[in-house]
């Protein structure tokens, strides 16, 4: 994989706030800035506004549709991969991943951070879940970061650890 | 669904303490005891200490396997659903039960106990995770029980609202 | 799995002639009678007429739901199985099946045929697709029956070598 | 859909023949000239042959992987989409496409003509699969194409209907 271009993801909520939708756009300029493809669910809110900022910064966008109908992806996604599984199609997402950046989100966001976890991927999050678990064995840690700057730089520093 | 068989989800690690799996045999246990069906991962440690119970009380269980090979079900399954779609398969366990006990568990876990959420099945937690969320408004609080008797009735409860 | 009820798929469209039909309700009769547990796709026509037929006999009946309501499966189902992966779940019905037998059918039941011979799961077809290739070496004959019970005997036969 | 990029899928076996390798490297090739975006299950044989092709055309190539690893795409798939659902994934990469290429193939590639024929995709096949049913009126007659120009005429043809 060491010639391929790094895909990360960003996860996040199909509606959101315009604060939230400004954060997103930045993470997904910075991923293109970085030379990365962005993939994301597809569609609006944090998915639509990363699509948007990569698409400022020139870079190549993914989404993966939870649906049937490839016109439903946001304007702003290059390719559109149809799934029709619905929410089973978050796990696609973290796998197919380098990294991940959590912005925000709800349940669905919670799954896909699930799924990076099981899958190792690196992850930060901006203004998302945080997870603690009844048996402090189990507890753990999310990264987490002020702002995009901040989370790019988190997740390229674990690249090259 | 109103004549059909309750089907409950028992969602936890494939490994666990002797005092977990005591706990996940006594909530498969009930859960046979109630009339429902138990459904799961139908491999093994939470798993399989849910499966031995719920056939100890004279229940059916399914496992939806997230392998390809039927015979690596935990030998307490009657149906080994054969999935082959590793971790997208959680998706299935969710969306199938009527209600959710999670025990313990790790990020597998994390993933059905956002999955039992998108899908607003009801669910109660034993000594497994919390939830929180950087945005107040995004918080949740899991529902959770000290015994395996007081999850069935919590879930039972849940039924009749 | 020695020890485990068989479990036969019963492949076919959601929509079907009362002459195949009557069929595809023979099939499910004699798998019930033969102690077998139904899988089928869960809702109408040939899934329906075959569940029918399990139930009349005093089997089980399983629906590998591809939608996402249990209370679309066909009144004949017992276990709901909840996917919400559209046609990807014509992969699990495949899986699960010690031996599948398909009752006439259009592209969906084509799909289950295939995934049926990727698997390598004894099958045998009723009314239903035949193959041919360009390629003489890619060639493949179905097995193929006149009636439910030459299909049964056909498909027990497959499981006794 | 209008402006973005059409994307078309070759289907075919992980192993084949150099003449077949030949004939699918000249559907890949064809597809980049046309402008389209080539989208294949990511691996050996047919599809290996098909994704240099299209980088030869100058071409993008997207893999839909089944296993778990993007490290085991082909050298020429430059984005490699990681499902882990083994062959459930077969589904996506007919759902994804706008049109369909089939390149001989086995029983991987009938399921695959089979979600083709299921999500109404344009098809065009060679060397492949032909349908026939028990019941005439099912039947269906797959377009073929005798070379990789006429497949890809075929094709094109189709999207203008």
């Amino acid at each position: 994989m060491s010639e391929r271009q790094k895909i990360i993801a960003v996860i996040g909520d199909s509606q959101c706030s315009s604060e939230v939708a400004k954060l997103a756009e930045d993470v997904g300029f910075q991923i293109a800035k970085k030379g990365a493809i962005l993939i994301c669910g597809g569609y609006g809110g944090v998915m639509e506004a990363a699509s948007r900022g990569a698409k400022r910064g020139g870079g190549l966008t993914i989404g993966i549709l939870s649906g049937k109908d490839p016109d439903e992806a946001n304007p702003s996604i290059d390719i559109p991969i149809v799934t029709g599984m619905r929410d089973a199609r978050n796990a696609i997402i973290a796998r197919s991943a380098d990294g991940v950046i959590a912005v925000a989100g709800s349940f669905g966001t919670l799954s896909e951070i699930a799924f990076s976890l099981i899958f190792k991927k690196p992850l930060v999050g901006l203004r998302t879940w945080q997870l603690s678990h009844e048996d402090p064995q189990k507890a753990i840690s999310l990264k987490t970061a002020g702002d995009a700057a901040e989370a790019i730089e988190t997740l390229w520093e674990s690249f090259n650890c």
